[in-house]
């Protein structure tokens, strides 16, 4: 992998620049919009035609956040002087933009994820930073911009989204620092809080009771199986995304191990697996083809949903007999 | 009021003082508790001949914390040279202690609640400090004390139990950057989540279930109620405790901005309210004789369970109607 080019270099990249296209990416979640947000805001503060390009939509529970310069439109800009990739460093996160991405003069990708192979001419991707946000932030510091209260808006929740609020081994020292200088801009923290965690979807809710009354709990009480299934779903005329986070409610039940959520889809179920402290969901998801690492793992079972909850339980209960021999 | 005295002066109280009894507030919780083992282990770390003295017991979700120098003993000092008592300004709140704590030479209280009088003989009260925790950092580096792991991980879990997870309003930056200083002293941030959020007991989640189940959502979605009966905390041998938080689920749903949550007693309905962004919960938790204020408040009602349902949905339907008028 090629070496990662300082922030200060970056910013030397930035400041010539007089047209930038920042490209966060696909399925955009709350730090790649808030990356993206915060860095377009402070070259617009430097006076610079700059647009955040999206494919797709916002999903709702981050439409409050600063948008002003989003834009479906590639010809926003024809030729950028510079495009810039955030939260993103990889053409599959940005399928039907990367043709755009390229045609800049200049092209950087700024990350947290190491999965990316950096492409394009300079990149700083730091897989120990807890956010993307966290980097743009520091960015912004080497390019002496201003960083208002929108701005450090847009940072905060970009951290608070990656970081689980502050609850994920992802946060360290520095990510409380950073939160401590975004405080002193006059970030509107109850606001982002309410918006945050506050306006959970009514069927999400409804959903996730009915998911809880179907649990059940196996190997004395150290693992937890639920599931959703399409009927289910259309009663509450919920979609996938409203059975987020189902996993994390039972992988959170106190002596509870290790976590399986399966929901049916059209031909397949999709089994997403999650472990507390000493459990390995990988070993399982692996066996199905599946992927992931140890403590959050994830794969599609090619059979009806009753019979892919019974093979997960199986599954489950065999690894902690095992586990006592 | 009294005057608050500086923390350099407490700490100049407790220099000489060498022994110390420390006293947490009843009902102890994660803040009091934090509070009190980080001050009592800096104290040992001195050499000093310093308890925690109880009333009570220690709830089992903050049970994983340092309680090394806890005692229920309050012979333990006969005649201790400073008693000191922590996120509690007030006998109410230490009522078999009280007398124990005014038997020492000179007394202090360090809270951030300022409904509490200051009893004793020097205090510290701040109501804009986050957590006692966040005061007791300030005292430790006031009293020139090493903050090892351990003090790190006691005030690490008071505030981030009082900050609701640095979620709450009364987190600010000043909070952010003990956290900061407190991940530079190595705390074990991941074990100390997996015990605080990943310990949900499972009859929590259960009755959490049987609760979000029964609610009804009322005045075009800005109101949600429900209940908790006798009949179903005993099928789940559940307690009071299980469904602490439950208004919380009701109040975070999207467009709520008024949640009530009921609680069958033995001859009366226990009713909490939550407000989100608008409403004031204290007008209709006034007219049963409650208290609290506009955000979060709470009344007894003595009428059977369906009944005060019925009451509770009536008054939360003609406050939305009086708000269109």
């Amino acid at each position: 992998m090629k070496s990662n080019a300082s922030l200060e270099k970056i910013a030397g990249l930035l400041k010539p620049a007089q047209s930038i296209l920042i490209f966060p990416h696909i399925n955009v979640d709350g730090d790649a919009l808030g990356s993206a947000a915060a860095l377009c805001r402070a070259l617009r503060n430097q006076k610079k035609d700059a647009w955040i390009l999206l494919e797709g939509e916002i999903p709702s529970y981050i439409s409050f956040m600063d948008t002003a310069f989003c834009t479906k439109d590639a010809d926003c800009i024809m030729q950028p002087d510079l495009c810039i990739c955030v939260d993103c460093s990889e053409e599959s996160r940005m399928p039907k933009r990367a043709a755009k991405y390229k045609a800049g003069k200049v092209r950087v990708c700024i990350d947290h994820h190491v999965t990316g192979e950096g492409f394009g001419d300079y990149y700083y991707i730091d897989g120990d930073e807890a956010a993307t946000a966290q980097i743009i932030y520091k960015l912004l510091l080497a390019m002496e911009a201003e960083i208002d209260q929108v701005i450090a808006e847009s940072i905060y929740i970009g951290i608070s989204t990656d970081t689980g609020g502050f609850q994920f081994s992802n946060t360290t020292a520095e990510t409380h620092a950073i939160a401590a200088k975004l405080f002193e801009k006059g970030i509107d923290h109850t606001g982002i809080m309410v918006r945050l965690y506050q306006t959970v979807p009514l069927k999400t809710v409804q959903l996730q009771a009915e998911i809880l009354e179907r649990m059940e709990v196996l190997a004395d009480g150290k693992a937890a199986i639920s599931y959703v299934s399409n009927e289910m779903m259309q009663a509450l005329s919920a979609s996938l995304d409203d059975a987020e986070g189902s996993v994390d409610l039972l992988r959170n039940i106190e002596g509870v191990e290790m976590a399986a959520f399966l929901k049916e889809q059209d031909d397949s179920v999709r089994v997403s697996m999650r472990a507390k402290s000493f459990s390995n969901v990988h070993q399982i998801a692996a066996k199905f083809g599946g992927g992931g690492h140890a403590k959050a793992a994830g794969c599609t079972i090619h059979l009806p949903l009753a019979e892919a909850v019974e093979v997960m339980k199986r599954e489950m209960t065999a690894y902690w007999e095992n586990q006592g021999k």
